[in-house]
């Protein structure tokens, strides 16, 4: 995976954390880890310590391609009302992420599976074509690339097999206000498939027609019902961590592994939120992530 | 059931219509007409034709606690902008409903099950007490008598087996903006179990402890990712209709039972919307409730 890996600073009504880890690589690393060997493209400043790096490594993440620079990280600094959905973001940092140029480890090579996080379409796509035997591509755009930068997220979309984004920028990526019609028009901008993320309604797949075996429906998989979400950061990596990581931990990509996937991005996003920051993503154990599979299961499934 | 039959004059993206027929005593019966038997109690004023009648005496509706009284129905007056989850109220003329005082014909007296619509909660539980041998009470409010009436709402309350409202409503109502703790204040209010419903990303019954069975997971139904939300007046009574009618046609009430019950009330709802005012759910087959319903099993069970 490529992505950033940042430092937070941020308030939410259930408290505040300054300069705390984040990053949709670490995020994501982390939730992936519990399915499938994960290997980080990112870059960090000389602020970024090696306790920083330690915890992706003890979750086995292979972080050799994590650039060290001059300077700082990236830094955002935002807040969450009583609306959790919705970030508000203070100040944003780039600090070396500013000239990140993804550089791929040769080790990297034989990779299966990519997942090219929110990052400049342009960088995205030329991850992407450096890596040309993956099986299947999953990634990440935000409002930012979609206002701004509209031919270079086009090329982007090309490469890409599974989007991940949420209602808001699915509909705007589309100019429509129709979510299944708005994930027909994305997927017509390259996608086979589109997950689209509703925050704590779950989250719905869209597949394109024909793609990863028949059938017209889409799939939604539930959130959890949680009484405090006390920091929301890193839910939607969180998820697609889980996401990724299932696909990549099984043997082929059809429906029902697809399907399988969006229940098991629901749950590590659903972990992610409990704790500020990456703390309940540091210390799960796949018991307690298959017993929530099983509650999402309970919560769904009529018999 | 009791609540309000009523003119709708409305303006929706798709298009506007004028005084079409309305209210959530004639959503809730024509939708849970396909399950079970329907007795309504309301009141409707001269402009009330025979053919407005004849509108829920074809679906086998039993009107006969219909009051004629001098002077004009209800008349809603509203308009929904791109987001179809929230209506704006333009005007409401309140009319005859403004002295509604709910009789209950003799024949109604052997009713099993009671749906107290919308109305003032002091009638509602008026009308709970005067149905002494009901085996389950369901209730909707809203957030005018939740503000401005809640010992009134009280005393309703404690009189309701089941409450069904938005999410909105059930954090306002608990003063609560974590949904699933807002639900169990709710619940300790009087209500064994809670339906709240998500608009556009379906519904959530919560159980109290120990009540309908074992259990301590809510149950989450889908609602349809829909192409054109053309009018969605009228959804939630659908809902509500589809969600009693189904517990009345079965012999006992179990989680199983409600479980089915909220797909039903779901797949209503997705009819309701497809069409202005009660269009389509005027002219439904049990074929095609039942093929929606196989269709959201697909959308949300993995196997």
């Amino acid at each position: 995976m490529v992505g950033s890996v940042a430092f937070d600073t941020l308030k939410t009504p259930y408290g505040e954390r300054k300069k705390i880890l984040g990053g949709a690589a670490t995020y994501f690393s982390l939730s992936a880890s519990y399915f499938t060997d994960v290997r980080v493209v990112a870059v960090v400043g000389e602020d970024f310590t090696p306790e920083n790096e330690a915890v992706m490594t003890k979750r086995g993440v292979d972080t050799r391609g994590i650039q060290h620079a001059k300077g700082k990280s990236f830094h955002w600094t935002g807040e969450y009302g009583e609306n959790v959905n919705e970030a508000k973001t203070l100040n944003t940092e780039l600090n070396v992420f500013e000239t990140f140029q993804p550089s791929i480890p040769a080790e990297y090579n034989n990779s299966d599976y990519l997942f090219l996080a929110n990052i400049d379409p342009v960088l995205q796509a030329r991850v992407r074509d450096a890596m040309k035997d993956v099986k299947l591509v999953g990634g990440d755009t935000m409002n930012y690339w979609i206002t701004g930068h509209r031919p270079q997220l086009a090329q982007m979309l090309k490469r890409v097999d599974v989007l991940l984004i949420n209602d808001t920028e699915t509909k705007m990526l589309a100019a429509d206000n129709s979510l299944p019609r708005a994930a027909r028009a994305v997927m017509d901008m390259g996608p086979r498939a589109l997950v689209t993320k509703h925050g704590e309604y779950g989250a719905t797949i869209f597949f394109r027609d024909g793609q990863f075996g028949t059938g017209h429906h889409p799939f939604r998989a539930p959130a959890m019902p949680i009484d405090e979400v006390r920091d929301p950061t890193g839910a939607g990596d969180s998820f697609a961590g889980g996401f990724m990581g299932y696909i990549a931990s099984q043997g082929e990509i059809n429906r029902r592994v697809l399907k399988h996937a969006m229940f098991y991005g629901s749950v590590m996003g659903s972990f992610a939120v409990e704790r500020f920051g990456t703390e309940r993503l540091q210390s799960l154990s796949r018991e307690e992530i298959d017993e929530r599979f099983n509650t999402f299961r309970e919560l769904t499934h009529l018999d």
